[in-house]
Order: C-alpha cells, then structure tokens, then sequence
C-alpha cells in the first residue's frame, strides 16, 4: 500500500533514503538567534501582503468548494508528520501553500454562501480585519490600567451595541448597568450564572448550594446545562420545562411557576431561568415579561440567551420580542453568529455589574495600581467574566458599527429575513412539503409530508433523515441540518453566511426538491414492488 | 470650558449648530443594501493591505512610544459620541487615522522592547499572521464534523507541541492522553476541576460537593481560586499552604500532606492540587514528583500550571523542572506568553481525556451525526472545554511550530533568559540593590536594600515602591511591576517582549540605577534634615 502524501519537514542533515538531505534554500536558512527577528517589520508586511491575499483569494473562490469536505478521519493527521520542525520548515510561503492544499480542501466552509446548517458566523471585512489588527496589537486590557483605551473603548461599543438592539437602558452603563464582550454565550451563562449562585447563596447559606435550581425549556440550548454543572448545581435541579408545537415551542410562564412552585415545597430554591430569544432548534422566542414576572416573584435571575436571533433586534421590526425586557438581569447575544463580527464576539450585558464583580472579582497585590484607579469611573474586566487574560475583541465591534452603521447592519440583517421568506414561500407552495414552524427570523424548519401510504411519524422522520442526507452529499449543493422537536424531524436552513445571495437560496431549494422527488419516486416503487 | 475633541459620526442630514450637513465623499457613500458587498473581495484585499502596512508602521515605531500612556479615566469615552453612526462612518481609512491618533496613544504597549511588567505577550509574525489567517477563514471547529482539518490540525500540533515541551508521553495522544487550545489557564484550570470535582462526586456522592477541598501555596495564581469558585468549591475550602523564602517560595510537599491529612480528619475530602512552575510573582518552581505523590496518596488530581515558565521546558535545560510529570494529570501552558503565538493559546493537556468529556460533553440531536463520527478515532473538541463555539486556533500556533523550528523556539527563549541573567548581574554588582531571589527563567525580582539608618522592612518596602512610581513614570523608560512575597515589596523585571534586545535591558538597568540613586540622596537629605 503507498504511504500517504505526506507534509514533511527537511532539516540539513536529515536522511531520507539512505541519502543525506541538505536543503539550503533562501527561506529555509535558519534564522538569526535575535528573538527581534521574529518580528521584523519588512518580513511582516510582506508575509502579511500574502495573507492577506491568500484571504482574498478563498473569498473569492468560496463558491467553488463544496461546504463540506470529503474525508475520513485521520486524513490530514496521517499527512502530518508526529513532530514539529526542529528547523524553520521551507518558509512562510510554503506554509500558505500548505494550507491551501492540504488544509482548506479538509475544512468545512462556514463562509460558503450554500451554509445553511447550524447558525452562520458572519464574516466581514471589517470583522476579519478588526481580529487582525487586534492580533497584531497584541494588548491583554485585563485592567483599565493594563491597556486604557482598550477598555474605554470596550465601554463605549457595549453602550453603543446595546442602543442599537434597543436594549433597556438599565442594561447600560449610563443606566447603571453595563456591558463586556466574551467569547460565546455558554461563558456568558457561567458567569451571571455564578453571580446569581453567590447571591443567593449569601442570602441562604453556601451549604446549601445543593438546592439551587436552574429553569430552562426542553428548546434551551445545552449551554446553560454545561454553564449549570460547571457551577456546580446537582444534576437533578436542571428543569428543562416541556414546549409543544402548538405554542411555536416557547416556554410557558404557567409551566414555569408550576416548575418553581413544586421546588419550593420540596424545600428547594429556584435561581435562575434562561429564556431564550431564537432558540437553537427551531428559533422560538420564549414571552419574556410573563417568564419575567414569575422568576421575579420567586428571587430567581432571569437571563435572556439571545446567541442567534439577538442580532435581529437591530431592527425595530423585531423589538417586540424584547417586550418586557426591562426587568431581565442579564442579555447576552453572538455578535459573531449574525451581526458581521467574525468569532468570537458575545456580548453580555447585565443590569448590575456589582454582583458580576462579586462573584468574580479578584484582587491581587501584584498587579499595578495606580491612582487612576482608585475611586475613579473605571471597570477592570477581568473581574466581568471567567478568564483573566483577554483580547481586544472591542477593536473589532467597534470597527464592525462604525464601518457599517446601525443602518448597514439593518440592511444586512433584512436582506437575509427576505430570503429566509422566499424560502419559506417555495416551500409552502410545493404540497409535498410543509413548513414546521412558522419563520420569525432567518432560519426556516421544513420537511417532506410523509406519503400517505407509508404514514405515521416515523416514516416521515426517517424519510425525511434521508432527504437531508441525499441534500448534503451533493458536493455543489447546499448544506443543512437538521432538529427534532416535539418528535418531529426536520431540516434547517439557516439563512445568515455574508455571501448568500437570492440565487444561492433558490439554487439550495431547488437541490431539496429534487432529491425529495427522487426519494418519494423511489419510496414509491418499492411501496408498489411489496404491494 | 473647550468640549474635547469628538471623534464624531456626521450622517447625511445631521445637523450642527443648526446648519444642515451633507457630507458625501466616495467614502461615506452608503454601501448596497446587499450582504455581499460587506465582504468583497477587492475591498477586503485593499482595506487588508492598509491594515498589514498599519500594524508593521505600529512595530517599527514601537520603541519611540512611552509604555503606557498618561490618560486618565474617561479620556476616549470623552471623545466618542454616545451612540454608534447611523450609516457608515467616514471610510476604512479614516477608522485607521483614528485608531493611530486616539486608541493607539491611549494603550499601553504590550509589544514595546520596554516592557517588563507582569509577563510578556508575545508576538510573532507567524502568530499575529496565524490569527489573521483564522479570523479570515473563520470556521467553527465545535466538533469534527463542523470543520474536519481544524479539528485534526489541533490534534496534531498539541503532539507536536506537547514533545517539543518534552512533557510526558501519558499527556499526549499517542500515550492515552491528549491536548487542547483554549483561552486562558483560569480556563484549563477550571475545566480540569470539573473533571475531578464530577469523578469524586461520583465516588462519595453529589450531595458532599460542600466537602470537596482544592490546594494550592500562596503564591499561585488567582486563576485557580476563581476557577474554584465558579465551580462551587466552598470558599472556605481552598488552602493556600504558605511558602517562604528559605525555600524560594516553593509548595513544600510535607506542609501539603499535613494539610490533606488534618482536612481528611475533619471530614473533607482532598479533591485537587494545583501546582505551580513559575509562579506569578517570583516564578517559583513547586516541586512535582513529590506533590504528586502526596496527592496521589489521597486521591486527588494534580494540575501543574506553568502559564509563563512552560515555554521555557523547548529548551532542555529547563527540563528538570517537571521531573516526576509522568504522575500528572494535567498540565497547562499559555503559548500566548513566551512562545510567540499572539493572544490567546492556552494549551491544555490531560492523562485521561474521557474524565473531561465526562465532566464537560454534550449531546445534541441538532448535530449532524455522520459516520465519520460513529467508532472512528476523531474528537468533538466541544467536549473539552467551557466553550462551545471555538475559533481555529491550531492554524496559528501550526505557523509558529512550522516557521520557526523549535530550535527557533530555543533561540527565542534562550535569548530572553540570557539577558535576564545580564539584568541579574547588573543587579548583583550593585550593593545598594539586592536580587530578592535567585532567578531561574526570565524573571528578575529584585529591590533596593533599605537605607541603614532607616531601617525595616516596612521603610524599604516603601522606599521600593517609590522606586517602581519614578521607574515607570519616565516616559522613555521601561515598564516594571512589582510583587509583595513573604512581607517583601520588590520590583520584577519580566523580560520576554519579541521586540526586547539587549540594549532595551541595559537601559532598564540604568533607568533603575539612576532614581534609585536619586532617592536614597533625597532621603539621606531629608533623615539629614531630621537628624
């Protein structure tokens, strides 16, 4: 059997084949031993030229890869060789060339304009760049002090992100509230999830830590069941409250204080709900005073999780769905799913950055203070969230809003929503197919009829399994995914990549059809063969 | 009063001092309400190619910044208006005008040669392009399935890494083990917790989660108490066992076996250990073979967190450090500190990957399961960390590896600890100054002896940190903090910047000299005066 290609490292004097190898090429001498060389302002502008380029080069030719790769496991590990380089390997070029060959052919394309599976992550260039100029920076603003501007700056994007999505003032700075930005929303879930714990718990005693309950919807995503058991809530006191489809799988305030009141006379203590505005399965908004309202009357922290469709709220359109949101704790939302900021990007605002602080603060002789600090109008981040050490992901937003403005991302956000709708209509108008759940941003879940001879939900299911496998497979077609909801299953379309155009969307519908035709033609003849 | 200058949005039909604007430049144009045109490709190349010439302009004229800026509170959010633009604002290039006059005087340089204070942050070409590379790509490897090559190249780099750091053959994934890239140690740390917290808790119990007992010495970082903290450890129950400077701060492994045994006598059950090489403060070197041994005797998981000093274990030398590591069972560094790969690179390592997966997995019916999937050798990175959304971290520190060798690597970190022992010497020679203790990588921790007839350590305590105020205020001079160990004030010289030569530090020397000398002539005044 031939080896596989492999990417090999050559070093002078290695051996291969018996024959001793010495590579003396321009790029492959090895350097001087002067760290400064390893940031040499010419070798970088001229290296970051060709990255640059490189980028340009996959944008444009995004539509030719297929999203998704075909490979099996280990075929780039088995490429690799086991050990780094011992010397410089053949230059940077070689590197990027490498990484066309051998390592974009292997990846899923998140930015391919037929990603429809998951939720985007939206790239732009003012994203991209924001991350690059941010990288090359290279500050740790951990403290005002530690970097000032990086952290003002971080104050300013919150409040500024935060007027654009319409959020409630008590959620800002000028409000007495405020924002940071984090890596993902599970983060965001762990630390207003652990600011609620120690309150309550100062209120209730740390032993009973044990009795503290989270609420969510059976839609919730696992997130908050990760953030739950990291902060330590026992297992059992994770209540995923049942939805069903008549009620668009929102979570019902009536449940929920049932859910709440059952705890408190089995002795234990409700902490903490997550609503969610655009669940993951099927984008379900869940009604956000009602859930307020009862989680209050019980002293529990209301969060609203809102990774996807909190980027919608750009809109005035959708700010319905925030209706009650004055009276949440905390909001977080993904602005690198929806809203142009590549990943990572979540925004978490909360109404009182005080208890944030006390759950997480740390104080340490060895960090510089200076009197810049003390009693004056300032946030040392670090004490906002799990990590210490953190990036200037402030440079990106705020290069993100300033480069589009609130009016470009409206547009952006709209121009999706419309295509989500003509999707939504091809769908509805083809009798072979139904739509699941009503669409309320960019996300349509749909699915084939099950045929009426086979019936039962289980066909369907399985039928419809096998749509989206056949979808997927075709190499220039689109990519989707998939939910069950309510025992029913069904294929996404995630409307949101920054390249999508209309025709990528009819293009996508029409690889659906086809190959749901194909499949009910064959269903059909093998029915008719066992008749 | 003059209103500070704003770095204002003006919007077509704005109005100042009551006089209509139009401002339209073929920059400020409205763009298409098209998605597409928010990543196109000849803008992204153009903008792509400012932003490499922006960051190399910022390198090569590092040195002439002050290291941090004299701003006080308030002094960039003054500037910016309150809410974001409405359209966009003015242009890229104008963006970049205002990131160099306004964010980038406002920072404080991580990247300077002068920078000495905490730990470095270090840049490398191939770090800083890496990320700029990933954020361009911009892939979600949650799963392998979600980005096949991300995940395989993660998987491959953390071997690689993991043999050039000569670290056990037990962490790596040839061995049973395995690697991950997250963001921060407070991370890795808090994920490893979880790991033992959910395996103990299974053995004795979840009700006794108030019994479990975390370890640690005084001088470990405070990531491990907030990484306790948030994953429900009593607060009473974190030992911090004291060190001492006969022992050069390090965790002595017999008070550590005391504390166990009184704590297991109490009731409480040792739960994990978290050792340290290269503290925070002094980088003291806690001594593994014998922690782990007294741990082991009580069941508890032994971390080592060598955040700073692991980039130093490429060089051979330093190998000694972790003998006994084969009885680990995690060990975490931060690439991002001393080994070029731009922030962030937190690489974690485990002996037994499935207790993480155990403690941290997911299931999800909304992800596309394929075959790949089912039996095969691939991991779902998701289930390995806090996060569940991931950037594609393995590209940048695959570049570092690859474009550097790890002889480069050696060259790189060799470099800084020579001048380290230069700044010693210096040091050393000087018998108004003391090393407070004996330096081992690149950490020089160090002090001006107390005058004599001043006397105490209380007066020199202050004396030095009067020293480090006049040190860093000089606007061309080098950037230090300070550390309070063992009741002694001391000043650390942390060298590590990419950008530090041996001139840099030889300054620093002299700057220190220099108001060193002038404080203790103003105090011999002033006592003279008294006398």
């Amino acid at each position: 059997m031939a080896p596989p290609t492999q990417i090999c490292h050559m070093n002078n004097g290695d051996s291969l084949n018996g024959v001793a190898i010495r590579v003396v090429t321009k790029e492959t001498a090895a350097p001087p031993a002067h760290s400064a060389s390893l940031l040499d302002t010419d070798e970088f502008r001229r290296h970051g030229h060709q990255v640059i380029d490189f980028i340009a080069d996959y944008y444009a030719g995004m539509g030719s890869y297929p999203v998704r790769p075909s490979v099996t496991p280990g075929f780039l590990r088995d490429k690799l060789p086991a050990e780094a380089p011992r010397r410089p390997d053949n230059g940077f070029a070689a590197a990027l060339r490498d990484v066309r060959d051998h390592i974009l052919p292997g990846l899923t394309h998140w930015q391919s304009p037929r990603h429809f599976a998951h939720f985007p992550a939206s790239s732009s260039t003012a994203g991209a760049l924001g991350e690059a100029l941010a990288a090359g920076i290279n500050v740790v603003p951990f403290t005002w002090t530690a970097s000032p501007a990086a952290t003002e700056l971080e104050m300013v994007v919150m409040d500024w992100l935060g007027k654009a999505l319409h959020l409630p003032e008590s959620l800002l700075f000028p409000g007495g509230g405020g924002g940071t930005l984090l890596g993902t929303s599970c983060e965001a879930i762990l630390c207003v999830l652990v600011a609620a714990r120690e309150r309550k718990l100062a209120e209730i005693g740390s032993r009973r830590i044990g009795d503290l309950v989270v609420y969510c919807s059976d839609q919730t995503h696992f997130a908050l069941r990760k953030a739950a058991r990291i902060a330590g809530i026992h297992r059992d006191n994770c209540r995923e409250i049942p939805t069903c489809r008549d009620h668009m799988f929102a979570l019902s305030p009536a449940d929920l204080r049932t859910a709440m009141d059952a705890d408190v006379d089995a002795g234990l203590v409700p902490l903490f709900l997550c609503a969610t505005i655009g669940t993951t399965q099927t984008a379900a908004v869940d009604p956000v005073r009602e859930l307020c309202d009862v989680a209050a009357a019980h002293g529990a922290w209301t969060h609203i999780d809102a990774a996807y469709a909190g980027s919608a709220l750009v809109c005035p359109e959708f700010r319905h769905v925030m209706d009650g949101a004055e009276a949440v704790d905390s909001f977080s939302m993904n602005a690198h799913k929806w809203l142009l900021a590549n990943t990572d990007c979540c925004a978490l605002w909360v109404r009182r950055p005080a208890l944030l602080v006390a759950g997480l603060g740390t104080e340490q002789e060895y960090i510089l203070k200076d009197s810049a600090e003390d009693g004056h109008d300032v946030v040392d981040y670090k004490d906002w969230s799990v990590t210490l050490t953190r990036r200037f992901r402030a440079l990106k937003l705020w290069l993100v809003l300033r480069c589009y403005g609130v009016e470009g991302l409206r547009d952006h956000v709209r121009a999706h929503v419309r295509m989500a709708a003509e999707f939504e209509r091809m769908v509805s108008s083809d009798e072979r197919f139904e739509v699941v759940v009503t669409r309320q941003f960019s996300l349509v879940c749909f699915r084939l009829r099950s045929p009426e001879k086979l019936g039962g939900e289980k066909a369907a299911n399985e039928i419809n399994r096998r749509l989206l496998q056949e979808v997927n497979v075709t190499s220039s077609g689109p990519y989707m995914s998939s939910a069950k909801v309510g025992g029913i299953y069904m294929l996404r379309c995630a409307i949101g990549s920054t390249l999508t155009e209309e025709r990528h969307v009819t293009e996508a519908w029409k690889v659906v059809q086809d190959r749901g035709a194909e499949l009910l033609r064959k269903m059909e003849i093998s029915s008719s063969v066992l008749a």
